[in-house]
C-alpha cells in the first residue's frame, strides 16, 4: 500500500490524527442518538456538539454561537456567498453586487457564477505577480451597491496570504460585509476573527487532520444570512439535516489540537519547507519558487520547473514514491490550466511546469531529502524527453 | 452510560454496524487522499467511492452512475426539489408548479417554501386518516404547469407506505417528474427504482446502520437537474466539495448489508413490532395504533395514549430506560404539534398523546417485554396526575 509513500499533498487532504479518531469512535456505535431527540441518546450527542462548537470557536477567537457546522469548506463558502446575497436582496435590493478576486477557489468562484445567473453582479479583482490583492484595487471597486466582499485568506495553490485585516476594513468603510475562505489558513497560522474584523469565515476539517465531510462557517454575532439547505431547522435554522455527530466531534478535536500545537506546527513545517525550497533552488536548474516569500502559509512550496510538464512530473513522482500536485486537486481532473497562475500573469510555459508540494506535521527531513533527490532526477529525465531539450538541459 | 437503555428510536438514527465501521476506518488514517488527486492516495479513494456507488445502486436496482452522494437525506431532498425546479425554469418556464403532500418531512416542505418565495407554486395534497395520499387527488391536481411531484415513500412518524408506483405513473402521464423521499423506506423494504418508475429518490445512511453525514440522491439516467452546492465539480458537477470518503464507504457497506439481510430484517423487526402492538393494544387501556395496519414499514409502531402528554411520556420512559419519540426528531425541539397527525385529521388530544416506537435489528423480545411493562406503569402514572384523571383511569 501507500504507507512508504512520501505524502506532500497536505493542502489537498490530511490523515485523521489519532487523538481525533479516539474522540470520534464512541459516537459511531455507542452514542448514536439523533441530537434532535430529547432522550438520553439525543442529549449525549447534543452535548458533544456543544463541546465541538466551543473548540472550533476558540481556535479562531469566536463565540460558540457564531459557529455553524456544514458538510465542508465548499458548503461553507456557498452558504456565505448565497446566504448573504439572498438575504441582502430581500432587505436592500439595491445591494446586488459582490466583489471577489481572480484567484479564489472554485468553491467561491462557482457560487459567484450561480449568483450572476440569478441577477447579481460580480466584480473580480486582479492580483500581483505574487498573488496578492491590492487594497487600492478593492477601494476603487467598492460602491454602495456592494453587499459582500469575499477574499480568501491563503491561496490553495501558491499559499499567498492576503492582507485580510486591511481588506476587511476597506470593505466595511464602504458599507459592505466581508467574508474570507480560510480553508487553507485556519489552524495553520494565528488567526482571530475579531482581530481580522471579518464578518464570515469558512473552515474545513480535513485540511487540519480532522475527518472529511465537515466544515464550518463563522458568522459574526448579529449578522443574518439566509440558509441554502432547508429542512428540520438544525444549526439555528441555518443548516438543516441531522448533524454529522462523529464528524463534528472530530473537527472540534482537530481544532483543539491545531490551536495547541500551532507554534510547533509553524516551526516544524516552515523549517522543512524552507529547507526544501533552498535545496530545490540550489540543486535543480531552471526552477523557480512562485508566490510570495514572506506572506505565505508555512506548509506551501510551489515551483515552476521550466521545460517540464507538471502532470508528467506528478505521475513520475508518484511512481517514485512521492505524492504531489500541480495545484488545486479539484482542477486537476478537469484538466484546465490554473486560473490562479493565469491571474498572476504566468505564461503558458510557467503554468505547465508548475508543481505544488504541501507539507504536514508528519513529514520529516529525511523525506525532504528523498523528495529532492527524486525530483532532481525526474526533472532531468523529463527534460531529456522534452522537445525543448536544448533549452533547459 | 446509555448501554443498558432500550433504544426504540431507530427512525431517528441507528448505531453504525461493526462491518460498516471496519470498512470505514482505513479511510481515516491510511487512505486519506483527496479523490481529486491523481497520485496513488487519490486513486485509492476514488476506487473506494466507485465501490460504494455500486453498492448503493444495487440496493435500489439502479446503475452506479445514477447515484449522487450528498451530506444526507435532507440535502438529497433539497437537491431533488430545487435542482429540478431551477433546471425546469431555465428550460420550460411555464412549468413552475410542484405537487407534494401535507405529510412530507420538513426536508421536503421547507425547500418547497423556499421555492414558493422564489416564485414557484406549490400544491399540497391531503391524506386519509391512515396517512395515505389518494391517487385520485394527485390526478386532479396535475396539469401542464407541473414540473415535479414529490411524495415520500414511507412516512417518518406513522410509517405509512405510499402507493409510489401508481403515483409515479400518474405523474408521468401528465408529463411531470416524480421524486420520492425514501429515507425511511430504503433498506427496510424491497425497493427497485425501475419497478417503482421514479425519477429521483432520496436516501440516508444513518437510518440503516451507516454513519451520519452522508446520503444519496438517485437521479434517473438522462435526467438533468441543477446543482445546489457549487465548486470543484465533484459528483459529475452535481455536488461540489471534497468527498466524505469514509462516510461514503460506510454508507456503501450499510447498503450492501441492508440488501443482504433484508428478509431477515423484515421478519425480525416486524415480528417484534407486531408483538409490541398486540401487547400494548391488549394491556394498555385507551390506547390506539395510528397509521395503516397493512401498508406500513416493518419497524414502526405509532400509538396514541389518550389522556397522556406524549412529551411527559418520553421523558418518563427515558427515566425508566426506554428511548422513544413523539414523532419526528426534528419537530420535537421546535415544540410544534405534528403536521403529519394534523393532516391525518387527528384532534388535539390525539396528537398530544402520541408516541413513536421505532425498532431496529438489534432489539430483542425481552426488550419489548420490558418496554411494555414500563409503558403500562408510566401511562397509568401520568393518567393519575392528569386533569382528565376520571376519563381514562
Amino acid at each position: 500500500m501507500a504507507t512508504d509513500h512520501i505524502y506532500l499533498d497536505n493542502a489537498a487532504s490530511t490523515p485523521v490524527a489519532d487523538e481525533v479518531m479516539a474522540e470520534m469512535l464512541p459516537y459511531m456505535k455507542q452514542q448514536y442518538g439523533n441530537p434532535s431527540s430529547i432522550h438520553r441518546f439525543g442529549r449525549e450527542t447534543t452535548r458533544a456538539i456543544q463541546l465541538a462548537r466551543k473548540r472550533v470557536a476558540e481556535m479562531i477567537g469566536a463565540s460558540p454561537r457564531e459557529i455553524t457546522f456544514t458538510s465542508g469548506g465548499t458548503e461553507a463558502d456557498n452558504l456565505a456567498l448565497k446566504g448573504t446575497a439572498i438575504h441582502a436582496r430581500s432587505r436592500e435590493p439595491e445591494k446586488n453586487r459582490i466583489i471577489t478576486s481572480n484567484i479564489e477557489h472554485d468553491a467561491v468562484l462557482e457560487p459567484c457564477k450561480d449568483l450572476e445567473s440569478r441577477g447579481f453582479v460580480i466584480t473580480y479583482l486582479p492580483v500581483t505577480g505574487e498573488g496578492l490583492v491590492r487594497p487600492s484595487d478593492l477601494k476603487n471597486a467598492l460602491g454602495k451597491d456592494v453587499a459582500l466582499v469575499s477574499i480568501m485568506h491563503a491561496n490553495n495553490e501558491v499559499g499567498t496570504i492576503q492582507p485580510i485585516k486591511e481588506l476587511a476594513g476597506i470593505a466595511h468603510q464602504a458599507g459592505a460585509l466581508f467574508h474570507t475562505d480560510a480553508v487553507q489558513a485556519a489552524g495553520k497560522i494565528p488567526l482571530s476573527v475579531k482581530d481580522l474584523g471579518v464578518d464570515m469565515m469558512s473552515m474545513s476539517s480535513h485540511k487540519i487532520n480532522g475527518p472529511k465531510g465537515v466544515g464550518a462557517l463563522y458568522i459574526r454575532s448579529g449578522l443574518k444570512i439566509a440558509p441554502i439547505i432547508h429542512g428540520g431547522g438544525q444549526e439555528s435554522e441555518l443548516r438543516s439535516g441531522t448533524e454529522n455527530v462523529p464528524g463534528i466531534v472530530g473537527f472540534g478535536k482537530a481544532c483543539e489540537l491545531a490551536a495547541k500545537r500551532l507554534s510547533q506546527y509553524q516551526t516544524h513545517v516552515s523549517e522543512l519547507r524552507d529547507y526544501l525550497i533552498e535545496r530545490v533552488s540550489k540543486e535543480i536548474p531552471h526552477s523557480r519558487l512562485n508566490g510570495s516569500r514572506t506572506s505565505r502559509i508555512p506548509n506551501n512550496a510551489h515551483f515552476t520547473f521550466f521545460g517540464v510538464n507538471g502532470e508528467d512530473l506528478i505521475i513520475k513522482l508518484d511512481e517514485n514514491g512521492v505524492a504531489a500536485s500541480t495545484g488545486s486537486a479539484c482542477s486537476v481532473k478537469k484538466q484546465k490550466p490554473s486560473h490562479v497562475l493565469k491571474a498572476m500573469g504566468f505564461s503558458y510555459e510557467e503554468i505547465t511546469g508548475s508543481l505544488r508540494l504541501s507539507l504536514g506535521m508528519h513529514n520529516t527531513r529525511e523525506e525532504i531529502d528523498r523528495t529532492v533527490s527524486v525530483l532532481s532526477s525526474v526533472v532531468k529525465e523529463l527534460r531529456e524527453l522534452s522537445p525543448f531539450k536544448g533549452k533547459y538541459a
